[in-house]
């Protein structure tokens, strides 16, 4: 399958994280990108109209998106376990909901304060992005002890979440007062799925 | 189950729907919310830190978020096939996220022009978004010879989608030049579920 990436998606990251994690890395075949909300990459736009990374083409030209749906594809694909069956769906499913909601807001104030003109900024909308991050950093921080030795579709994201804090907000400190989440993190970043996807600008 | 909600709002519309739809309308006890990107309403925050609607508080106290995990919770409660199994999940899936992706852009559009101050306005901003929704169109408007009599969550997510252009961009006209979609929607806008659930300023 063909994989439309952009090196620096949070959200294609997920998916490639997945690849590794499910061993179905060498399936893929990775498409450079240049995806942008204000200048369309119509070659993705062929299969995705959104014109979004990440998107897939399967070999009979099936399309597939977003990352959730890429990664939960690849999952049962390979049957690796990274989205649970049964009661333990929701809770794990809810938290990568959370990663992914903080990864929205964190695009949505870098584009905010990078891509949109300078006078044309508005903190009020930047501060109510920076908000929703910090609560939610705050309540991974509360269940990081429930993290450790799990690797599944919320802990992925959430990894990948943690990864773009670092690689977009370098002087947002994130791990100020939350230890446990730093630790754990600290870890899972060591993955060889995370060490071979790292963001580059 | 208790569901934040706001009558505006087309991810917990869908809930709404997918309720209805599943039969499980009456086990839902709607609160309401002041959902807002640049205001926190805390009482979802409280258990949702991303503070959107819409989110659901189990009678056990657990969170779920967000409308893809709401929806599917409730089709898994009532085994209401609303989310094929198999093969056929992939296709529906990506209907889906193409639904939620107009919708993600619908929102940001009336961000820029709402709510968001006259001089701080980007016109290329709101032109992008504009640009993902009429593609999004087309490539439903091809489509749609396939959504006639069929419920599920990608049917439900369309639905709620052009209800949301009704709604709230009433003078873009995304019917005119794209009569099998408007035919489409034409019937499902009849279905119970969805005249229950008219949006709301």
């Amino acid at each position: 399958m063909k994989l439309y990436f952009s090196p620096a998606s949070p959200f294609a990251r997920k998916v490639l994280v997945v690849a590794h994690e499910a061993g179905m890395a060498d399936r893929i075949e990775i498409l450079g990108s240049k995806a942008s909300p204000v200048a369309t990459d119509m070659t993705i736009a062929a299969s995705n109209p959104l014109g979004q990374v990440p998107s897939v083409l399967l070999p009979d030209g099936q399309p597939l998106h977003d990352s959730r749906v890429i990664c939960e594809y690849l999952d049962s694909l390979a049957g690796a376990g990274l989205f649970p069956a049964g009661e333990a769906r929701w809770p794990v499913l809810t938290l990568q909901s959370l990663a992914d909601g903080i990864l929205d807001a964190a695009l949505l104030a870098r584009y905010e304060t990078a891509l949109r003109p300078e006078p044309l900024r508005w903190k009020a909308w930047e501060d109510g992005q920076m908000r929703k991050i910090q609560r939610g950093l705050d309540q991974l921080d509360a269940e990081a002890g429930g993290f450790v030795d799990r690797v599944d579709i919320a802990t992925i994201a959430i990894g990948c979440a943690l990864g773009y804090l670092d690689f977009r907000f370098p002087h947002f400190d994130w791990r100020g007062g939350r230890d446990r989440l730093d630790a754990w993190y600290a870890g899972f970043a060591q993955r060889p799925s995370m060490q071979a996807t790292q963001p580059k600008g």
